[in-house]
C-alpha cells in the first residue's frame, strides 16, 4: 500500500505566510501523495485542540505522521501543537532566534498580522492603487496617466489586465495598460498621449500559438482569434517595441508573479517590501 | 551608533516565498533598524555573485552581518552564497531533509517556480476568475451571475471590489459583488437576482467612522460621504443582512487577506493549496 500523508498548514491569522513556503517547498518533489490541509485564525486553546484532534486522527488514518507547518505566535498555543501526533515544523522556532540574536533584538511574541492590515494609510495606498488600475484598464481613460508608475502595453489578451491588478494588489505600484491595435501598427508609431511617458512603458508580447489559444476561448472561430491575425498582431507590436525602444518581455511561459516581479525590476520601479 | 543592518532576499525566482517569510519574522519586532533588499532571478554564477559583492559591502558599511535569505534551489548557487559575509538562512536547507525523509521521496533539486506559470490550465483559470471579478463587479452585471462561487454584499466602499479581485487572483474563485443601496433598504429585502443565491452571498460591513473617512477621500463633503449618510446605510444593511439571514463581517479592521481567507472559511468555499 503506498504512503499517504496530510500536511496541515496552521496559523493565527491567515496562513498566506506558510502557504507560500509549503508550495516552495513542495516544487522540490514530483508528485506528493498528500493533501493539504490549511486551518487559518487557530488563535485560542480551543480552535488549536480542534486542530491537534485533526491531525492526530490523520496519523491515525494515513498510517504515517502528518507533516505540520506552524506560524503561530502564542508560546502555550505552541506547545500544545507540538504535544500532537504531526511532525511540527514552527517557523518562529527555526528562524527567531536567530534572527533575534544578529538584530540584537527581543522578539514581543504577539500575533503577527503579517498580512494584515497595517495602518490605514498603507491599506488606502493599496485600494487606490487597484481603483488605479481598474480606471485605468485598457486604454479606459488616458486623462491622468501621467500619475502611472508603469504603463503596459501590449496586443489584447497579452495578460495587461491581470498583471496590472496584481502590481497594484501586491505592490501598490499605479499600474496603467493601454492595449495596441491596428490602428496603432498603421501609423508604425506610439499613440500622442503615450509618446511624453515612454520611461514609464513596459510592452508584453507572447506567442502568436497562445494568444491564438486565449482568444478562441472567448471568440472561437472569429477572425479575431484566428492564428494569421494573431500573427500579425504580435509581430507588429514586436516591430513596434522595438522601433520606439520600448523595452518588453514574453507573457507566454511567465506568470501573472514573474511578470509583475521582471517589470518592476526592469522599469526601476520599488518593490515595497 | 546605532547597529544597522540589511537583509537580503535571495531568489532565484520571484522571491515572494522568502518576502511572505521575512515580513512575518519581522511582525516579531517593534522597529527594526534594517533595510530589507531583494535580488530575484538570481539564476546563474554571475547574478549570484553579484549579489555576494553586495551582500559583502553591505557587511563592511553596516559593521553588523547582513542576514540573507534564500530559497535557490541549485547547490553550486547556495554553496557560493554561503561562502559571503552574511548570515545565510536557506529556506530548503532548513525545511527539505525532513520533509523528504518523511515524505519518503527524493528532492530534485529543480528551480521551484512556486509563482511560476504552473500549467496553462492553471493560467486560464485564473485569468478567467480575474474576468469574473470585472464583469461582475459593483452590481454590473446579474445575467450569469449564478455562476459565481460567492457574491459579496454591502454598501459602497466597505471593501467589495478588492475582496473579490484578491480571491480571484490568489484562489480562482469566482466572486461577484453586487452593492446595497437606498432602493434595497427601503424594500426592505434582498433584490431579486440575488435571493436564490442567498447560500453564496456573504455581506461586509464597516464602522460607519471608517466608510465616512474613505468617502470623504473620493467625495469630499458630499452628503454621499456624511457620517449621518455612512450611519445610516451601515444600520440598514446590517439590519439587512440580519433579516435574511446573510453573513457578514466587520472589515474595518481586516486587511484585504483577512477578508478573503475569513470568507472563504465561512462560506465553505474550496481555498486552493
Amino acid at each position: 500500500m503506498p504512503e499517504y500523508h496530510t500536511i496541515f498548514l496552521v496559523s493565527d491569522r491567515t496562513g498566506i505566510t506558510i502557504e507560500g513556503l509549503v508550495r516552495t517547498l513542495l516544487t522540490q518533489f514530483d508528485t506528493v501523495p498528500a493533501e493539504r490541509v490549511v486551518r487559518p485564525f487557530c488563535d485560542d486553546a480551543d480552535k488549536l485542540e480542534q486542530v491537534v484532534a485533526e491531525i492526530n486522527a490523520a496519523a491515525e488514518t494515513d498510517m504515517a505522521p502528518p507533516l505540520v507547518y506552524s506560524s503561530i505566535v502564542d508560546p502555550d498555543l505552541r506547545a500544545r501543537l507540538k504535544r500532537s501526533r504531526g511532525r511540527v515544523f514552527d517557523i518562529f522556532d527555526v528562524f527567531l532566534p536567530a534572527m533575534s540574536e544578529t538584530l540584537h533584538l527581543h522578539s514581543r511574541e504577539r500575533v503577527g498580522h503579517a498580512h494584515g492590515i497595517g495602518d490605514y494609510v498603507d491599506y488606502d495606498r493599496r485600494v487606490e492603487a487597484v481603483n488605479f488600475a481598474l480606471s485605468f484598464d485598457d486604454g479606459a481613460r488616458l486623462k491622468g496617466l501621467e500619475e502611472a508608475d508603469l504603463i503596459l502595453v501590449g496586443v489584447s489578451r497579452s495578460g495587461k489586465t491581470p498583471t496590472c491588478l496584481y502590481l497594484a494588489m501586491q505592490y501598490k505600484v499605479l499600474a496603467a495598460n493601454y492595449p495596441l491595435t491596428e490602428d496603432d501598427f498603421m501609423q508604425g508609431r506610439l499613440p500622442a498621449p503615450l509618446r511624453p511617458l515612454r520611461p514609464r512603458l513596459f510592452g508584453l508580447s507572447i506567442s502568436p500559438e497562445r494568444l491564438h489559444q486565449i482568444r478562441e476561448e472567448r471568440r472561437p472561430g472569429s477572425s479575431y482569434a484566428s492564428l494569421a491575425q494573431c500573427r500579425r498582431e504580435v509581430t507588429a507590436a514586436e516591430a513596434l517595441f522595438r522601433a520606439t525602444g520600448i523595452p518588453f518581455v514574453d507573457s507566454t511561459n511567465l506568470s501573472i508573479e514573474e511578470l509583475a516581479i521582471e517589470i518592476m525590476q526592469r522599469v526601476g520601479v520599488d518593490r515595497p517590501v
